[in-house]
């Protein structure tokens, strides 16, 4: 029987174009289903009863949901290029480091978008960018030469963060502080899986001036 | 080579209790090294750099923080009895839940616990707890015969809640409400593997009355 593999998602969010990039890293093909969060689809509250959420990944009628824990089931279900490291202690290290970027980046980086770059959510968000600078070392990407889930899970520090700092007249991710990051970011938004599973830059841009007013 | 495995960690957390219970499951003998909190070694300050927390565990030299990353690599790294299911589809599921203890149950009832059973507050970790009530079905495990990655991340449900509502004089996780929880919870700690990795329950009965004034 052949997989069929269905996406719920949003065409602007992070967290559904990370499962996005890893479904392309597999050559896994699935009809991407648009939500209408202000009209949710029975089937969203049906297969993600408990957030109600996007993404939802449903695969052969059994649904996954949460972004993270989706990447990590393409990458069990699915052989081809690997998302995870093979050995037991670079598995960790990634997941490590992919909770860190929900737990402590995002969160940061979002605050400080939302202050129209405010010294002190700035500085917050420097503080936690800080260790994933260092954590790319001289590498190429977080896996090393080839993408892996660190990579995918900062998705929206490579792509989206770029927009909201045009859209807003301000800069977090600054080239004196960054330049590994700032490198990295343009490796990544340049690999073809990642470039193929981005939004328009432009809808994000629009998207950030409405929500946070721009200049 | 043997191997050599320390385990940084305090007696009362519930985070490194779920670290122990794994290390018990795959009969693994490590050293339990006892932080001060108040005065973090030098140990913990380099092996966990970002939060300088426990639990840690340090694998022949190789440091792994963040208890259910810790528990996943546990699993990863030694053979022994499964903690998470071999199908990708019993992964992804067992991730989600457990990641829902941390999200959703343990803050909610933790918030509960600290409002001393304050109405709104008991409503809102009641919701929580609901969806995992639901979960548990007819089983008696969330890993169905044997314990599984979610019910080592709700350690915290089965016994600190217990010794809590002790220490306040409230009740959160009420029998009408929450009998399959209830059940579980008493199978749970009855585990040997369990049993034995538990504080004593005196200890965090004074926590509790400590932190949160007792009657």
């Amino acid at each position: 029987m052949a997989d069929v593999v269905k996406l719920y998602g949003l065409e602007g969010s992070p967290f559904v174009c990370r499962v996005k990039i890893a479904l392309n890293l597999k050559g896994i093909e699935y009809e991407f289903v648009v939500e209408d969060l202000s009209n949710k689809s029975a089937d969203l509250i049906k297969y993600n009863y408990v957030y109600k959420k996007v993404p939802v990944l449903v695969h052969n009628g059994n649904p996954v949901s949460e972004s993270l824990v989706i990447v990590e089931y393409a990458d069990d279900a699915w052989k081809g290029v690997p998302i995870l490291p093979q050995d037991a202690y670079g598995k960790a290290q990634a997941r490590f480091w992919a909770k860190f970027v929900d737990d402590k980046c995002i969160p940061t980086v979002f605050k400080a978008i939302g202050s129209h770059g405010q010294e002190q959510a700035v500085a917050e968000a420097h503080e936690q960018l800080q260790f994933l600078e260092n954590e790319l070392k001289d590498n190429k990407f977080f896996g090393g030469d080839n993408i892996n889930l660190v990579d995918i899970s900062a998705t929206f520090i490579a792509f989206w963060l770029g927009a909201a700092e045009e859209a807003l007249g301000i800069k977090v991710l600054t080239k004196d502080k960054f330049p590994k990051l700032i490198k990295w970011s343009d490796n990544y938004v340049n690999c073809q899986v990642v470039k193929d599973s981005l939004p328009p830059r432009e809808i994000l841009v629009a998207f950030f001036k409405k929500r946070f007013g721009g200049n």
